[in-house]
């Protein structure tokens, strides 16, 4: 098992990485008789649900669950009032412990949900997918969606404990893990070379989801996302190196509609744009650009533009975009394989010439 | 003006107490073009909402408005929603600033609105009901009901200012401003003895409105509550202090129906049922207690128990308290006039005595 401590201004707390800790009950700070919710989703449930019920009764808890339907969109305040409802017909008080046990959604739920419940409850996450394993478990940011705009509701609220069991990943639908993955590789090539050079020697077993690596992998991920967490807990500076690839993922996102590609998928081709930039740029070569779409495509991911997509339609979802300031573009460019930083007022040119070189020409 | 400051963990922010605040513009932090969202209600929008707009108007501010329906029954999910959307709408940012402008509903939806629109914007509080005044808008909780209980889901969330302009407690019905006093007879009794001697001279200035007496008064309520809150942010201990009266009050307000007792009604007999408990177990004299009915009297709120309700009907709700632990009442009693404790366990037939002592007999 490996452990990786998150320090905050206020306080810490700890991501436990493993295989089996669904399983492993004394890692569970539960005592003999507390209460807790455990919220999920039917397809998480089916595999999971019944194991965590034991190793939590096992330490002596009084455990019950309630569902919200699957998929991004049910991360609403509706589901959020499912929750509300469950725990308030437990007759649930300040003392009782909300247990997220799924994908991204479920952790952003329901962790909204441990913020506001009484004005707030204790929280353990146990992501599912690798790409709340690797992101959205650490940070602290919870939040549902409303009808005119994704996460525009929530909280920042964090854990006293995210439980990562490895062997979770099993189940998951192999272009999820995937997807996963590009978050990983970003990782990489935003503030790390020599995880970079990791991932280029071990990524078939990442996509073999062999054990050890997937857990140094993750490890190493939450590290780093632990690290720029708290240089910058309020999200002025540093972390919007994060968000490589995520400013044209994003476009393609919005351009297909929400859930044709993957978040991973989108932010994926979104980097190769990126890197190719940052080429036009003169700071990466054109072996480094290589480098990326490699790995990028041995996880199986895309390198180029949806085919259903124009390079021109790329500006005008970009300029859209929340890092837009006073009608210039902030894009997350590379310096190097390793090393990411923020370019303001990029020429929309080379911006577009960019997508063009990312873009299927057959 | 006065200026009560709240001093937190982590900042502190001014409460401004004044006649005329709403008009008076240099009070306001808003710099040229930048944008706020004013929460309130028809009611009380009739009278205000113009004025302030105006103000903010001067101060260079691009100002919009909300209005939820005025009442306990729209402190919801679904008016909080409200005000996401007209936000979302209007594309507000996180620069934006939330104005709460009304009694505590308002204060308590917007103040968890501007907690969770894109996790957290400024907040400024302007209450404008005596309750709001000296109660909700000092401590930072907010939230709204759910259909299963009170106040259920919310946030602690800090304003960055207070505005408190006691003129707009002329348009307040009668009622409601006799309401709110009784909390403030209640920080006298609970503890500040000279404060309870300053009312005696002032009730009558008080409930006449008189824009000193009130200022003073609100000031001097508001750092009482400043007080406790500053000395018990977590609400484990001091805290409860200022519930003295009110799980007899609460008892009053489930058996009648919320809405048929206002909340400082309820408060007002309930405190008479706690003075008189404490007479009996040996604390106050018969003096003591006349001078606490006298004043709350004197404010025309309730000192004896609804006629239409029996001694015997409080226990069963006071049983179902938050306070109570383990099975055992735990309840605000005084051991003199201006000096609260939390009394555990006391003898059933003491408290239906004292009750019987505050019931009607004609
Ligand atoms: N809070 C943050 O900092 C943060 C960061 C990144 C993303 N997010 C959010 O995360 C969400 C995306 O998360 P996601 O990619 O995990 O999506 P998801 O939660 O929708 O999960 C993807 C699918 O996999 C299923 N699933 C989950 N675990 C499984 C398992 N072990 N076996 C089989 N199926 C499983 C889910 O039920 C779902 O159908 C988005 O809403 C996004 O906004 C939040
Ligand atoms: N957050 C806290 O710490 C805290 C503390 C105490 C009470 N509360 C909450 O406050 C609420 C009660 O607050 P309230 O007593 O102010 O009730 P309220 O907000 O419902 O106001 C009472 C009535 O007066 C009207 N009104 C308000 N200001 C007016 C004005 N200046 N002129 C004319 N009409 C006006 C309102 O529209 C309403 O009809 C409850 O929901 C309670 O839970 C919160
Ligand atoms: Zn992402
Ligand atoms: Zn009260």
């Amino acid at each position: 098992m490996l452990c990786v401590n998150v320090e905050l201004q206020e306080r810490r707390y700890p991501i436990l990485i493993g295989s089996g800790l669904l399983q492993d009950e004394p890692n569970y700070p539960i005592n003999q008789g507390e209460r807790v919710m455990i919220v999920s989703n039917p397809t998480v449930a089916q595999f999971y649900l019944d194991t965590l019920t034991t190793t939590l009764e096992k330490r002596g808890a009084v455990v019950e669950s309630v569902l919200i339907p699957d998929g991004e969109k049910y991360k609403t305040l509706e589901s959020l009032n499912l929750i509300f409802t469950a725990l308030l017909k437990g007759n649930h008080g300040r003392d009782t412990t909300i247990i997220a046990l799924g994908g991204g959604v479920i952790g952003d739920v329901a962790g909204f949900a441990a913020a506001s419940y009484q004005r707030g409850v204790r929280l353990i996450q146990i992501p599912t997918t690798l790409l709340s394993q690797v992101d959205s478990s650490v940070g602290g940011k919870t939040a549902v969606n409303h009808e005119l705009g994704k996460n525009m509701i929530g909280a920042f609220y964090q854990p006293s404990l995210v439980l990562i069991d490895t062997l979770t990943l099993n189940t998951l639908p192999k272009r999820e893990v995937n997807a996963g993955l590009a978050e990983v590789i970003k990782y990489g090539a935003i503030l790390d070379y020599e995880f970079f050079v990791w991932l280029e020697k071990h990524i078939d077993d990442l996509v073999a989801l062999k054990q050890d690596a997937l857990q140094h992998c993750i490890a190493r991920c939450c590290q780093i996302k632990a690290d720029v967490v708290a240089r910058d807990e309020t999200e002025k500076g540093d972390r919007a190196l994060l968000n490589l690839g995520h400013t044209f993922g994003h476009a393609i996102e919005t351009h297909l509609g929400y859930g044709n590609w993957l978040h991973g998928e989108g932010i994926s081709a979104g980097m190769m744009m990126a890197a190719a930039l940052s080429e036009a740029l003169g700071h990466l070569s054109v072996s480094d650009v290589s480098r990326l779409e490699k790995l990028l495509a041995r996880a199986n991911l895309p390198t180029v533009s949806p085919d259903t997509m124009q390079p021109e339609d790329y500006l005008p979802h970009m300029m859209r975009d929340k890092k837009v300031l006073a009608g210039k573009l902030r894009l997350v460019l590379l310096k190097s394989l390793g090393q990411a930083y923020v370019a303001t007022d990029t020429d929309h040119h080379l911006v577009l010439n960019a997508i063009r070189r990312c873009t299927q020409t057959d």
